[in-house]
């Protein structure tokens, strides 16, 4: 019996992604805070600021996955339209959310009030719900499977804690690492073999170069603790056998 | 005359991504260099180290765009099978490419010889041809529009700068920053009718929290230079007419 694995997908809509000026955090940020909830980020497209691009992305990931997230594009400004091309592509019509609007009439109240641009801010597609978010006015959106975050990381974090343990996941997925100074190709069989004689259990190299020296990560990961830990220590005892170090924890 | 806008997508293989933990560097680095090409990036997939995921992204990434560029998966490990999934999608055999392989040869003579882990790193798609890499031994390869680069960001930079001058693409993006203490919402529309009354530029807002106070850049890009001068001159002009003072390459 298989177990089910539930997976999400990010759509990143960002032109200052694409155009190497922004260096993206959301995916890592994102990646990990899945796995404590027990979801495997599956896939990740990063699309420009066109409404058909959007489209494209969203509906494809959101078929294809448990759950689909997308961050950037929900500001007051005219390059802001995450929310226009989501509501395109469901069929569904682009409302003023009451709720949306009172958080921002509220959170503007000191700040200078709620001005046509930021009642942008509270538009939804039409049946979405808010997502709450502690650190800035404007919610982030849940229409469906897909959750509507802001693009700045620190604002796309708090909208994250907001969703913590709210949503259905299955085991999270453990990892142990074994770092060795040894260069990846000559113990690549090894690792290839020790993969195959452990089901339910991943291994990947990543070699790395530091202080003139070759070595290399060894990261195995199941969703099976006990798994797990027979694999980490028949890969450890392989390397001990053929003269290397191990070193758990990694390098 | 609309002028001909060259575009490229990039293929991220890499669980390592996809579980956070690696900090994706590839794309910001792809991005400007490319844009130094005169050739756009279009989008991004990240995609799970698997043989269908990365066949059903490289297949319609290189269908939709000029270039397609992959990073990852091409090590001598057994979770290295960018090599086979492209091979695969593209309807061709694997070979071992002989001048990979004499590359390879010539590279391990001092470093314990070619095992056959190494030599699956002279694997390519049959018509294939090879990417230089000053930086260590083993080739990127080019089929069709596909460049197949390694995943780590310093071997993958070495393999761009054996590729620099020598795709065909047209004008680079050219770019202007001005930075405000402004919340972007209070300016929203003049970034919008400034974007509209001047063709052929985009204005991106970015807006930060910074020592306890609200800003935002605007990133105007075009790749007509003259317009992109009168496009930020506009801007500039019309922030100083509201009391603001923005200040020119951004705060």
């Amino acid at each position: 019996m298989s177990e089910r694995i539930w997976t999400a997908a990010l759509a990143i809509i960002g032109d200052e992604i694409l155009s190497g000026r922004t260096q993206d955090k959301n995916i890592a940020q994102l990646a990990l805070w899945l796995n404590l909830q027990g979801i495997r980020l599956r896939e990740v497209r990063v699309v420009a600021d066109e409404m058909e691009a959007i489209g494209a992305a969203v509906t494809a990931l959101a078929h294809d996955n448990d759950y689909l997230f997308t961050t950037g594009g929900i500001g007051p400004t005219h390059d802001d339209i995450t929310v226009d091309a989501i509501a395109a592509a469901l069929g569904v019509p682009v409302i003023v959310h009451s709720g949306a609007r009172a958080i921002l009439e509220d959170y503007y109240v000191s700040r200078g009030g709620l001005t046509e641009a930021r009642l942008r801010m509270a538009r939804t597609p039409e049946g979405a719900s808010l997502i709450v978010n502690e650190r800035s006015g404007a919610p982030g959106i849940r229409i469906g499977n897909i959750f509507i975050l802001a693009g700045v990381p620190h604002i796309a974090a708090a909208m994250l804690d907001s969703l913590t343990g709210k949503l259905e996941g299955g085991r999270p997925v453990v990892s142990a690492t074994i770092g060795c100074w040894v260069q990846e190709s000559e113990i690549a069989d090894l690792l290839g073999e020790t993969e195959k004689s452990h089901e339910g259990c991943q291994i990947g190299s990543y070699p790395f170069f530091r202080d003139g020296r070759t070595g290399a990560n060894f990261v195995i990961r199941s969703i099976d603790e006990a798994k797990l830990t027979a694999c980490t220590a028949d890969l450890t005892a392989a390397l001990v056998a053929l003269g290397y170090a191990p070193v758990a924890g990694g390098i």
